[in-house]
């Protein structure tokens, strides 16, 4: 028995979603009920006062919590998802880490992490949480 | 006395944000507690399967909330917000409506309808809610 | 074709949980879609200042949108549920007016709203939401 | 300068509110950004299968949350709490754990595990997260 390629899958799904590619999300670590994927700052995705755009920080945590649930469930669709903005996502990069908290026979609970990334520093601006459906 | 133009200052804001000229919002209402906004769908805004991508989903939904508190407070800042995915958000055009729910000394707590427009049709496929700070 | 008896179903599942009968909660309307509840104060549900303790907040909301969710779905079970306190909860009386807002396949997205009554007023604590799935 | 005895200082705050005596809510643990409560289960606290009731499990969540907030900001209030329902409440004991995971100047953002303890098994049920503010 081999173990399931997640990263090589995760990229696979990552590839189809045109926003993602707009975006630049790379999915860089994949294990079952885990996916981390990445962003570089790019000149389109500032709310008004330069920050992180709201959807983005937004995007990225469902996209965390949606992969990480891809890993153990296949194909999955969020039904709720939150975030709480804890600091200004002011940085160069960000990395999100999708965690699964639950995988029930027909719902998976998820939550993820939002780093801001400049260099060797890594600080948390946001987190939070999705619910999402066996598709 | 004259009544404050909040149409002008929400589309001033609007044009401040990166993301939202991109994404093409316009600011198609607004009054005291208030606020519509609405996208036509572009190619680079898809998830896996061609629905709207949830990132722009909670960004409608994070959006419309903020610029209904703004209607009230003027400066906000979202500490939390959330997403309903109530059904698959396909359709040309999308209109998120933000309402104030209460605005208190330092919080303001909005929620946000998000409906799939085609034509005549105006359909529900996701509501939320955000808790804003006056900045 | 009779209609269904919403309000002596509610009232029969309400009679059945010990923490309802406890707390005294009055199933007072039912229709498919709604259902709201009543609680008159009692000594013991305070929080350390006084106000209605957070839990019967909750409860009060995470009951009123399960028991709107019963009229449409039969048996269901609260996946997750989430809570604003917009005011301190301080008045003789309680109602929670629980809403559908849409009834899927396998899960129901519901509302409500929570009012302190004192006499003829009625004003809004708190709101919230659950999302519920058919058991 | 000695370190607070935040064990102590919880105890008096719960020791004040009528609900967590009636639950029988217990301090076992607290250190900066950290609480820990217990109860036992007891008759009356059950919604209509058996299982600890839903305002029951909010409740632990949202104090376990205000208590881990309390030992870094003193007085505080909730804003906003959300409750993940992971698994069936059944169990003879409960302990919930409450971290904070942020304290801005005027917000405190914080999450909770409920574990259902059965002698030495030790199950998570439930998790949840609590905005407050500085009150």
């Amino acid at each position: 028995m081999t173990t399931p390629d997640f990263l090589a899958q995760l990229r696979e799904i990552n590839a189809q979603a045109s926003f993602n590619r707009w975006l630049g999300i790379e999915v860089v670590e994949a294990r079952a009920g885990f996916a981390a994927i990445r962003i570089e700052r790019r000149a389109e995705d500032a709310q008004y006062v330069g920050f992180l755009h709201a959807a983005i920080v937004g995007g990225l945590i469902d996209t965390a919590c949606g992969f990480a649930a891809a890993t153990v469930a296949g194909s999955v669709l969020a039904a709720h998802f939150s975030v709480n903005c804890l600091a200004p996502a002011v940085a160069p990069a960000f990395i999100a880490e999708g965690h699964v908290t639950r995988a029930g026979k027909r719902q998976i609970f998820t939550r993820a992490d939002l780093f801001a990334i400049d260099g060797d520093t890594r600080n948390l601006v946001a987190n939070g949480e999705a619910l999402l459906m066996r598709a």
